[in-house]
């Protein structure tokens, strides 16, 4: 049986690679493991059959024999874990990386999140620009912060690792906004990420969903 | 060298156990691991002493012999992954708990700390009661999801893991709030938490340093 995760049936964003299962897809490319894909509607998501495996209703799960996972951090890091190509062997490194995973998850995608939240349901108050502003100087702050860390290294410690892949997909949401364009180390970062043969390879198959449905 | 952690010279909570170092103290408790706490002002944390440590110039670091963590979630699963107690040893369990661990930083705490972003800093706004009522329809959306996966059960995936640390540490922001009163299933999970004695030495530390200073 192989791994098989499960992704929106038509992507909210239409195919830009921002929802979770691209995180996963781009995982899986990087270790070398094939996978395939279970596609869901709305309504799916939250019927009684996809609850039983992901208690928010939500998209990626991960299934692989007995196990069933959810959550894509908690996915992607499984995947690091158990093959070759997103952790250092060296134990101290290794536990670096790990910390570079969660400062993604638990420091700079939150404010990032709430952007995309107010921008999507508040737009038509009357505090939408005011909040905005607010929200923006909170991400501007982590993004000085993490810029300031990089300097001019390719990657947050030594080689490519799922620290990194964390942070580049967090980073993107950001994308074409004028806030990642304030500090070019951190564009190049991400775009440095978008090269990796994996990373193509992730986004052209999710690409392709959203074109085929 | 035994291991340090650095918190708070006087926590902005005054001791009730929300600054991030305090699931390190419990993950330190719960695997009776000994620990020194090195106490940092405000004006500290910004030098660049501390943001070689922690880019994001936050408490909690983590300091054992050579390696430097930072971000709790990354300290704790450390602290879970070296010492026997809050992982279990069979590898699927073991994956599941780490999942759980990933939704209560990712999926649980974004909209409760957004709340709590609220109730600081727009307090005085105009759209102050509307916009906290919408997050709060958010984290109720996510209790109701979390409450039907608990159901009876004591903890989220057979014994006490990290995956309960981290929930009932994230429950704990909304602790004298109506939202959890809602729940009955999760106010009895969250004080199966703090009824632990490891939760108990680790809350009395905190306590101790907000007295002290």
């Amino acid at each position: 049986m192989p791994i098989t995760i499960t992704a929106f049936e038509r992507s909210p964003d239409r195919g830009k690679g921002l929802a979770r299962d691209m995180r996963v897809r781009w995982a899986l490319e990087e270790v070398g493991q094939p996978y395939e894909v279970r596609l869901l509607s709305f309504e799916a998501m939250k019927e009684p059959a996809h609850l039983a495996l992901h208690p928010f209703g939500q998209i990626p799960t991960y299934e692989d024999g007995e196990l069933t996972l959810f959550e894509s951090g908690a996915i992607v890091f499984h995947i690091a874990e158990h093959h070759e190509g997103l952790l250092p062997d060296d134990a101290n490194a290794r536990a670096r990386a790990i910390t570079w995973m969660f400062a993604a998850l638990s420091t700079m995608e939150p404010p990032i999140l709430d952007r995309e939240v107010t921008r999507l349901l508040e737009r038509g108050e009357s505090w939408y620009k005011q909040r905005l502003s607010a929200v923006e100087d909170r991400i501007r702050k982590r993004l000085g912060e993490l810029s300031n860390r990089l300097g001019d290294a390719d990657w947050l410690d030594g080689e490519f690792s799922v620290g990194d892949l964390q942070m580049v997909s967090v980073l993107l949401r950001l994308k074409g906004s004028a806030l990642l364009d304030e500090f070019p180390n951190l564009s190049a970062y991400v775009a440095r990420g978008e090269a990796r043969p994996a990373y193509k390879r992730a986004f052209a198959a999710q690409l392709a969903v959203f074109h085929a449905t």
